[in-house]
C-alpha cells in the first residue's frame, strides 16, 4: 500500500510529503508509518518528510518488486482469462508465463501469446520456467489439489482467487482476493450508521 | 478470513476447531488467534478448540454481516459489469440496488434488474435507499471526484477497484481490490527462493 501510495504521489509531481499526509492517505496514524519504516532503516529526516523517489525506491528495493516475477495461472475459465488479459501486472515486473485448465477442450487453445496446457504439465514448466507465483481461478472444490501441484513445483507464493483458502505449509505465502471478505471487513464499521 | 475459513470448515462438515488448526488455516499463530479473538470476549474453552457454528455467529454478529448491506456501483465498464454480475455478494447479504456512469450513452441501460443513472442521481438514490456502500470502478482520473460524491451523499465504506487511493476523512473506511498490490505483498518473502 506504501508503494502504491508512493508511486500516485510521484505521478502527480510531488517530491517530498510528510508523515501525516502520507497517513492520510493510507488511513493508518504518522506514528504506525514511523514504526512500519523503522523495521527498515531511517528514510526521512525530524520536520523535514520523505522524499518520495528515495524512499519508492528503497521500499521497491526491500519488497523485492524492482526485479521480474514469473507467475502462472491455473484455471482459465472467465476469471482466469480476465486476469491473463488484465495489462496491470507486466509494467509492475509480473509476467504470466504459463496458463493450465482440467479441461481437455481448452489445452492448446491460445490465449496471450501462451497455449492452454493440461495440469500434468505444471510440473514441468513451473521448474523449466523458474515461475515462483501461481494464481488460481478455480472452483472451490479444486482449490486444494491445484495448490498442492503448483507447491510440489516449486511455487512459494500463491495468490488465490478461489472462494476458498488452502491449507499449506507455513514458507508459502497466500493473498486472497476475495471482494465478499474486503466488503466485510468494512461492514464492522459501518454498524453505527 | 476468519468467518471465511470458519464457514469452510463448517460446509465440511466440522463442529470444533483447535487454534493450532484455525491458525494454519489462516497463516497466523495461534497465539494470535487467542488475542485477535479476545478483544471481543471469550469463544474457547482451553484445551478444547473452538466451536465452529457458535464462533462463526458470533464473528457475524460482531462484524456486522448477520444482517444486509445496500451497496452502489460507479463506473459500469467492463470491470463494473462483472462486479454487478458477481453472484458472490448476494449470499453474503451484499446486495448492489443502484449503479452510476458518467457516460451518457450508458444512462437508462438496464442490467441486473436496475439501469443505469447519471452521476447526478447518487446524492438522491444512496439517502432514498439507505446505501452504506459505494463500490469504485472508475479509471484512476475519476476516482477521487467520484468517492467524494458518494461520501458527500452518506457512504461510509468504499470498496475500491479504481487503481488510485482517494484520500477520504478518517470516518470514512476505504478498502482496496488490486491485485498488483496482492503480489506486491508476497514478493518480500520470496526474495531467498
Amino acid at each position: 500500500m506504501y508503494v502504491r501510495v508512493l508511486k500516485q504521489l510521484k505521478a502527480s509531481g510531488k517530491t517530498v510529503i510528510s508523515s501525516n499526509s502520507l497517513g492520510k492517505l493510507l488511513q493508518i496514524t504518522p506514528a504506525q508509518i514511523r514504526k512500519d519504516l523503522s523495521y527498515f532503516g531511517k528514510f526521512g529526516k525530524q520536520g523535514r518528510g520523505y522524499n518520495i523517489e528515495y524512499l519508492l525506491a528503497a521500499l521497491n528495493k526491500i519488497l523485492g518488486i524492482d526485479q521480474e516475477w514469473k507467475a502462472c495461472l491455473v484455471g482459465v475459465g472467465r476469471l482466469g482469462r480476465a486476469i491473463i488479459n488484465y495489462p496491470g501486472f507486466s509494467p509492475h515486473g509480473f509476467e504470466i508465463v504459463a496458463c493450465f485448465d482440467i479441461d481437455k477442450s481448452r489445452i492448446n487453445e491460445p490465449i496471450a501469446g501462451m497455449s492452454i496446457q493440461p495440469l500434468g504439465q505444471i510440473k514441468n514448466l513451473v521448474k523449466s520456467n523458474n515461475i515462483k507465483i501461481g494464481i488460481v481461478s478455480v472452483p472451490a472444490d479444486q482449490t486444494q489439489g491445484v495448490v498442492d501441484l503448483l507447491v510440489a513445483a516449486g511455487v512459494k507464493g500463491i495468490l488465490n482467487y478461489a472462494p476458498i483458502s488452502p491449507v499449506v505449509e507455513t514458507d508459502i505465502i497466500v493473498r486472497t482476493i476475495d471482494p465478499v471478505t474486503s466488503m466485510q471487513s468494512m461492514t464492522y464499521y459501518l454498524k453505527g450508521y
